[in-house]
């Protein structure tokens, strides 16, 4: 979490010893990233060992990011490459033995009530696919220095949440009191002793009427949510940003106000650079529109010249995406690319293929989403102290050498 | 692959072993399957490893079986949970380790050519969603003795797919030859020594119209095919039987005549009780409409009385599935169910959902899909030598204890 105090990462200090007693090279261009790939160490945490670590980029022991080149095309993203971001401690594995016991609390209702897994799988049954991804995705393309992890493309997936409706369980304890203008998650974490828990706990609030799509969710992408991604129970509010999408989720309130949790009321605000977060800012609720390309990934050898499959993905928390554009020429013309795979919905990506046939030379390869209600992907990110949001397409290109 | 001579399993013994070491059970019911679950001991074969034994049942070192109440309802199977079943010895992992190299042979085409993996994924890009299920799938609920595995419900699963479409290839390559009437796909494995190869070899022709949605596939679920799923390259034909589906497939040519490998002239025919298989019996090519329930999964412990999420899946290798009605009573009456999650194409799977009350007592609860062109899945399965193509709602019901 931003500015939490007891965010002292051994993990990454691990890295740095091992990197001090590896290649000498300069700390100058330095990141958690490239420098866990250049050393060819990417140890897993505990919580994710169960993950493909040979398509992970591991910045810390609580943030693993997807390589741009591991996303393939089926649509939607294995949940051994899914990027990962815990903002405090994981809880005991052991609340993932038996999920059905796991329990919630739904205030602000008529008839508030204490539920377990148990009982919310008998209430209602839908499933929702949704891209997850973190509000720092992409943040690594910055120019400022922001602190948090230095995302490129990776802090995203696409992924499938079956659990129960929101409405339905609503409905069923009588209906959202008057008056009530949030819908407040909050996580289960253990709070670390003698910390004042509204600094550090997960606590997000969101516009109330977002209940109408999210759903209490126990199972992700065909199998039981794994504790990396917040099982046994996590709030999935299909087209907002992770942090939204609250792990461990333990009590659901509709409140009047937004929570004064810290990671509300300072964190996840998009404000100047050098200010510092308040509750009247902008919060990181819906995603913006955004695409990426995926292949040629860039950073890897150079392509032979010839006939290549452009691909990437595209998606929108709002309006969604209606037609997707290439450029191989960094932006200065653009070409139809065609959507493949099955439409899993306005909340969820879509890949997007264009055939190009490129003859030896550079190329800097881009794409735009554009929306149903007309609008574009910008080229440009918006300038902010925490690097949020950024869909500017420009920092998003790849340069690839076509020999 | 059935009549195989040299398939002496080695891994079947050893469970049996193990089992006469256990507990002093009687053999008379014995079945691979039950007797790992009881004893509680499903050992993965070593190509297998990377999966879920918790929610696999392991009838013999080539055939995994998902358990029922493991599907969940996500729309797709993960590939840690998805059924195996290989026809020889899996290839040596090697093969998976750079797909790009693994070279395909084209033929029955204007210009044959051989291809790698590399040259395929420039030339094309699609991906689609189809249900993977064994033929033999449901030959555990046939009466008569039949050879094979015992598979329920689980030899089945939906699944995402990338690869490059056989329309495309064959059009660079100038086309399908004229007067060829099959799409003939060899598998790359290695033939035991001193056998005819065509008498074990896994070859498979199908009508050469298929090739309009065939692809050759690199990419399951969002990553590289594991060796298990037949990486690095696997002739999809979305809609028909897993055994046309080929793994590790080297050849693809467009023939005159069906293959005269055993697999296809006598294996995978349907064909009256104690006939032998001959090539004028229908092949397992389309799948047929079917539908089962996944919960209650009827086998575990007693469901408690009140509100139950009742669902399942329902698919079809031809006209696709447009309802599904549930019966909680043995097929006397039947309820309309509803369709939950995204649409993923004709091919694939979807899942239903019916919330039904149940008070104490006893029911029967089953499915049945009825198809766009107005087929009902039938209630009856029909007999046949091999218990191929099970679709009988009757036999794929569930009992379940209410209390």
């Amino acid at each position: 979490m931003e500015q939490m105090k007891p965010d002292v990462d051994v993990y990454r200090r691990r890295l740095l010893a091992v990197g001090a007693g590896g290649a000498a090279a300069g700390l100058a261009g330095w990141s958690p990233a490239s420098f866990a790939q250049a050393a060819g160490a990417k140890p897993l945490p505990p919580f994710a060992a169960f993950k493909d670590a040979s398509r992970l980029i591991v910045h810390s022991s609580k943030t693993l990011e997807t390589r741009r080149d591991a996303f393939g095309t089926s649509g939607i993203t294995d949940t051994d490459i899914l990027f990962a971001r815990n903002n405090l401690e994981t809880p005991d594995a052991s609340v993932t033995a038996n999920p059905d016991v796991w329990e919630i609390e739904i205030d602000g209702v008529t008839n508030p009530r204490k539920l377990n897994v148990g009982d919310l799988k008998r209430m209602g049954l839908a499933t929702v696919s949704t891209v997850l991804q973190c509000s720092g995705n992409g943040r690594g393309f910055f120019a400022h220095k922001t602190s948090g992890s230095q995302w490129k493309v990776g802090a995203a997936g696409n992924t499938l949440w079956s659990g129960v409706p929101m409405k339905a369980l609503v409905e069923e304890l009588g209906g959202v009191r008057g008056g009530m203008r949030y819908m407040t998650s909050t996580g289960g974490e253990t709070i670390p002793p003698g910390l004042d828990p509204k600094s550090v706990m997960v606590e997000r609030s969101v516009p109330w009427t977002a209940m109408e799509e999210a759903i209490l969710a126990w199972e992700l992408n065909g199998r039981p949510i794994p504790l990396a991604h917040g099982g046994p129970l996590r709030m999935i509010i299909p087209g907002y940003y992770g942090v939204n999408n609250v792990k461990y989720v333990k009590r659901v309130a509709f409140t009047v106000e937004e929570t004064n949790a810290h990671i509300q009321s300072a964190g996840y605000r998009v404000r100047p650079i050098g200010e510092k977060g308040a509750p009247t800012q902008p919060s990181m609720w819906e995603m913006n529109l955004k695409s990426f390309i995926t292949h040629p990934a860039g950073d890897s050898a150079p392509v032979r010249a010839g006939l290549v499959q452009v691909h990437g993905v595209a998606f929108s928390g709002g309006s969604p995406v209606n037609a997707v554009e290439v450029s191989i020429d960094g932006g200065k013309n653009w070409h139809a690319a065609r959507f493949i795979g099955p439409n899993l919905g306005r909340y969820a990506w879509r890949d997007f293929v264009l055939p190009v046939r490129l003859a030896p030379g550079s190329y800097v390869i881009t794409s735009r989403a554009i929306a149903d209600d007309g609008e574009v992907q910008p080229e440009l990110r918006v300038e902010n102290h925490r690097g949020y949001g950024h869909n500017g397409w420009r920092d998003h290109a790849v340069k690839v050498a076509v020999s």
